[in-house]
């Protein structure tokens, strides 16, 4: 029996997946909305050549699309990596309620692997680690491959 | 005489100027490439109804469709407002060489007023305060103005 965030953690794997086969660092996310889900991505920086195209990115862009607002209030993101500076700050200027992300990045993650310390009034709750295993893996073996590619 | 940090804060405080016009907080940006206006952009998050509007976004997204690269290295942005976490976030996915702003953020900036304690191995280059006057003032009044008319 799955719970809500392993059941949600579980698409957003779907999207990361879709990331992987078109040879992009497999990252995905989706954004959730009344138990279901509004918007989703998948990191696309190599393919539209642009550092704003991560998974979060995307689904915060659609999601302000399809509700008319930049205010995304009342939603969660779950994401299979930890976000990064740019993807905290995005979530925290859409008033995204919740983050929920499955592998650490303890090189780039803004959400506990990189001491913030913001000032920021508005901060939105952080569960980590859901699914972590499964999140991890998929990205241990993109790179294990490239690597194999490289050799 | 202008040395090239102002010139070219005179120019993002021309694209601030055009935000304020269409009732947006009035923040604007230009990315400089051998000394050159490669992208501008200005604070559009009503107009849109999307949070990542915000001025360097939108010189970003420009400067690397431009160059068909998510590598903006060797490039400086200049924004009229020190960014806050998201955009410095962008400013270092895309690698810029170096951020100079004009007024300070103390609720949300991100580049002194915000300790970011970052691990990243990038880290652009920070000159702030040009034409910090100028720049200030500019916020200064529109907001003075906004709570005129609310009363």
């Amino acid at each position: 029996m799955l719970t809500r965030n392993e059941f949600f953690m579980l698409k957003a794997l779907d999207f990361a997946k879709a990331a992987g086969d078109t040879a992009e660092i497999p990252v995905g996310a989706v954004l959730v909305l009344n138990d279901k889900i509004l918007a989703s991505g998948f990191n696309k920086r190599e393919k539209k050549q642009n550092a704003l195209f991560h998974a979060e990115i995307e689904c915060i862009a659609l999601a302000c699309s399809k509700l008319r607002s930049w205010r995304l209030t009342n939603c969660d993101i779950y994401t299979t990596l930890e976000p990064c500076i740019m993807c905290v700050g995005a979530i925290i200027n859409s008033r995204i309620k919740k983050i929920i992300f499955g592998a650490k990045d303890v090189k780039n993650g803004a959400c506990f692997s990189n001491r913030l310390n913001l000032k920021y009034s508005y901060k939105p709750q952080i569960i980590g680690c859901v699914l972590e295993k499964r999140c991890s893996n998929l990205l241990h073996n993109f790179f294990e491959k490239l690597r194999f590619q490289h050799q």
